[in-house]
């Protein structure tokens, strides 16, 4: 497995990880892996990079969307655009509002949960500090978003 | 247990389950209470229920909240008032906005699914037919929103 964001332009993405920190993004992508939840997901970095991936370089909102992920898994500390700009924004645009968001952070504090569930978060998980209790939670976080959760259809998103 | 509705005046409710099928509420009830997670659940039988309950009989959006339960699993096919109404109420009252919502349905017609997360629903479940399945997947959902996600805390409700 790298360490580096993964990046294959014209696959489709299943699953999104928005994370800015290597070492969560690895025990994450090792964790989904032994549940085999790791196919098609993609890492990047920060907020800007994902909006880039989902809504092209252009950012047009009368074109066609580059990628719409079945689930995004979003880190709120971020550097360049943070996560809540993020949610904000997936929340705003129609083509992207039912893609559930699963805000994933280290932050306690009222104020991001609140503010992020008023955004349109879906889900809000506390990172455990222990490296199993992470693992275990990214795990469950997987299999409950993708093997029970039903999703829409994409929108706006170029067909496989 | 009792298959009438749970009424409990002057109690808090951690969870709120509004189905008008009483095999499910009855399924959902066991499932929940061999997790140690029925403490504080209340059931409801429709939407006019449900909204009665969280909001008192006058509905004031001025006035405190009847209660503020720290999760909704909610039916879409109900008498009197549906789920699809229940949720647009709840997601666009500043008071009830971030309490997670979770779709709970037979349905798997896309414009029901869609018009789900379109409302704000948190998460979008489709009943297993099979018994074992179905108890099973109850067990999930409350594990995963009971034990695993962060709620907000409560707005505008009574202190317990």
């Amino acid at each position: 497995m790298s360490l580096a964001p993964v990046d294959f332009p014209g696959a489709v993405v299943d699953m999104l990880l928005v994370e800015d920190n290597p070492r969560d993004a690895d025990l994450t992508l090792r964790a989904l892996r032994k549940k085999n939840l790791a196919n098609h997901v993609t890492w990047v970095k920060d907020g800007a990079e994902a909006l880039d991936l989902i809504f092209g370089p252009s950012g047009d909102p009368a074109q066609t969307l580059a990628q719409a992920p079945r689930l995004i898994l979003l880190d709120l500390k971020m550097p360049r655009i943070d996560g809540h700009e993020v949610l904000r924004r997936l929340k705003a645009d129609p083509r992207t509002r039912a893609i559930p968001v699963v805000v994933l952070t280290s932050s306690r504090e009222e104020r991001d949960v609140e503010r992020s569930y008023d955004s349109g978060a879906n889900s809000y998980i506390v990172k455990p500090v222990d490296f199993v209790n992470f693992s275990e939670a990214i795990q469950e976080v997987g299999l409950y978003w993708l093997l029970l959760n039903q999703p829409p259809e994409p929108r706006g998103a170029p067909k496989p």
